[in-house]
């Protein structure tokens, strides 16, 4: 597939997905929550990759939502929109037909089976900053920055950012992100937990590249998949008893089928050889995963 | 309004509430409880405020429960009350009256369409403790003391304080804190994540007013009502799915109000001037803000 | 009652329960998970326990299932099981019949009304990971070592783990604990949150005393309950608006019962002599832990 906006590289079974319109600082745009939205859906049935990278073209990462665009960023009927003032203006339907952009590719990395990892190379800044709270790992350049600056131009924070972020800094840190609308350093993202770690920008593909490694290599993508999900779903549920359902399928799932080979070769004092494949996940995956989704 | 227990002084678009019963120590009684509940909610029906801080006259900022207070804290008819031993004298429609004086706070700061601030300015203990959890910052005095002391008396945590208290500092720590009942200084308060930020006494409320400013001056009100809510309700909900709905309305009527001023203001390299209030949300907001998500 | 995998012993108002496998370094099997969740079960009953302490006879704490144990680890009718290659093989009751042996002992702790204190004497992988986590405070040995070394041999992370592993590390240390399935030492899994406080082996069990008496020692066993449950289920509810009918219930039901004796001794300046038994929880108890909330 041919891409407008994005870039996808694919080696020793990692995925890296470029944004890339460097002369625009990788701004973005309705046709790149598209591609990355079809991006991060496709790689599930591809059996080749095992991990995914998501890294920006030149100095930046991503400058955030390109304010010249055209697009029909919240993906209403073109005819409603031009002059609307008023949410009164839209009948319920159309209301209910309002998507954010930025929230269709973040719930598109939250449901990978894949992990990703954020390598931000440069600025990340609005939909830049808030696509990659929905990944796995954050790295950072020594030099990039960072910040949810949606308040200074009076707009929320979108892209399931305040469902994300929230978790990853608590919400004391959280409200003080998105309320003063700082653009921080990398040491300053660091210690916030707004990124997990900070690298020489030389070094910082290499270090995605290892933590994917760490993740992936030699493992099965069955067993990847579905620890992913369970730490991410059952780690929201309201009670652990609705978390024991899900654990005893997958436990019991993984035990008749990778287990049973990763036991042996522990046993043996082998490098085990998996079988299972990620495009073939079990019965109660899709269910469980799509959940009820608008 | 005449209050009892508490000061209001506006300045420059803060609200500044002050407990005052200071030779009391401010203890709670249920006039505070009444008066605090009424005025978290009447300021979100006055545009001229855009923040409200929450301070202590005299050496305390709230000594807990007044024992000594003779009013009918958890709102049950009083001809149940006297003599009760136990829960099985009240009828089901009495039980289901009963309610928290302290929750019915805290439920109205979390309920707030304005940033709320505590500013410690001396011992707070029991619900001088508790109600600040609700408060999107808590800044302490650095000889101030705090503490979840309930335990002491064999009595359990109150005002929604084991819904905030976990998300603040961690589960472990959380459930040491209520279990111990230890009363903390600040520096200690400040490691374990109970208060945000320590200053000497005399600083403490210019503090309180940088955040409040670097949160609110130059910014829409009502997107800042929007992402206060929206990191609360948002970040503990199941799925980022459910907040994507929200994020889809909020970014969308943002975008079509004070978002374009904004993002003018931001290409003319001038500062906003926006026109949305607080007093009036949109459509969806009370249904959400109250229970019914959409 | 006698056990055959673990032992009881009580001293001072504290249960320690030991993990009694020495030669197998206490390895986990259907039989330990039966007489764990037993335990946990019955000491609600004991009004002479006040604290649980879990520990490992000889080296280890727990070097995780024992992969040559011949239980049926999943409760699964036996006769469906050899020879199962695929969960398409199961009918629909006997899926909804598999649990996962690990999900029981956690559970089992999670509804417990004592505090539950780790003190990990040395290593601790897979279930022996797993089941600290839903204890309230982690201690462990300078020289033990943890690890979610699921990954490593093709199957989950279980016993609703990824239910209490993001709220315990935050989510992108769990992710990477689990997909890395690194074995961490003392000092690392403290500075991740895995455990709460390292100590020389020497001094363990007397360090899990003393935090087992700053809890529960003249305390009262239906406060302690209380509010250990309130902060765990609590905590994770959607809104506080949740958790304000609980909060209104336990507060009115321990004001008027040891809260009575709490703020008479409090004011007396001597003692408390509580007489609740947490043997004898309100009615709403059980209806609220065991799911049905108020």
């Amino acid at each position: 597939m041919d891409f407008e906006t994005i870039q996808h590289d694919i080696s020793d079974g990692i995925l890296t997905i470029t944004l890339n319109r460097p002369e625009q600082l990788n701004a973005f745009t309705v046709t790149m929550a598209d591609e990355l939205e079809h991006s991060f859906r496709a790689v599930n049935d591809d059996d080749s990759v095992r991990a995914v990278i998501v890294t920006g073209a030149g100095r930046a990462f991503c400058a955030g939502m390109d304010l010249s665009s055209e697009g029909n960023v919240f993906g209403l009927d073109e005819e409603l929109t031009p002059g609307l003032q008023d949410m009164t203006d839209l009948d319920d339907p159309a209301i209910a037909g309002v998507r954010d952009a930025g929230g269709r590719c973040t719930l598109a990395i939250h449901d990978c089976r894949k992990p990703v990892i954020a390598a931000l190379n440069g600025p990340a800044v609005g939909i830049g900053a808030t696509m990659t709270l929905a990944m796995d790992r954050r790295l950072m350049s020594t030099s990039a920055r960072i910040g949810l600056v949606f308040g200074r131009i009076g707009i929320v924070p979108e892209a399931c950012s305040t469902w994300f972020l929230p978790r990853l800094v608590g919400p004391s840190a959280a409200i003080d992100l998105v309320l003063s609308a700082d653009i921080l350093d990398a040491e300053a993202a660091r210690a916030v937990g707004l990124v997990d770690e900070v690298h020489p920008e030389e070094d910082l593909l290499t270090q995605a590249v290892r933590v994917a490694d760490s993740w992936t290599r030699d493992r099965s993508p069955v067993a990847v998949a579905l620890t992913r999900q369970m730490v991410r779903r059952n780690g929201s549920l309201d009670q652990p008893s609705d978390a024991h359902r899900v654990d005893s399928l997958a436990m019991f799932w993984t035990s008749i089928g990778d287990g049973k080979e990763g036991v042996a070769a522990f046993l043996e004092k082998r490098k085990p050889e998996f079988r299972g494949r990620a495009s073939a996940m079990p019965d109660f995956y899709d269910d469980w995963v799509t959940g009820e989704r608008p």
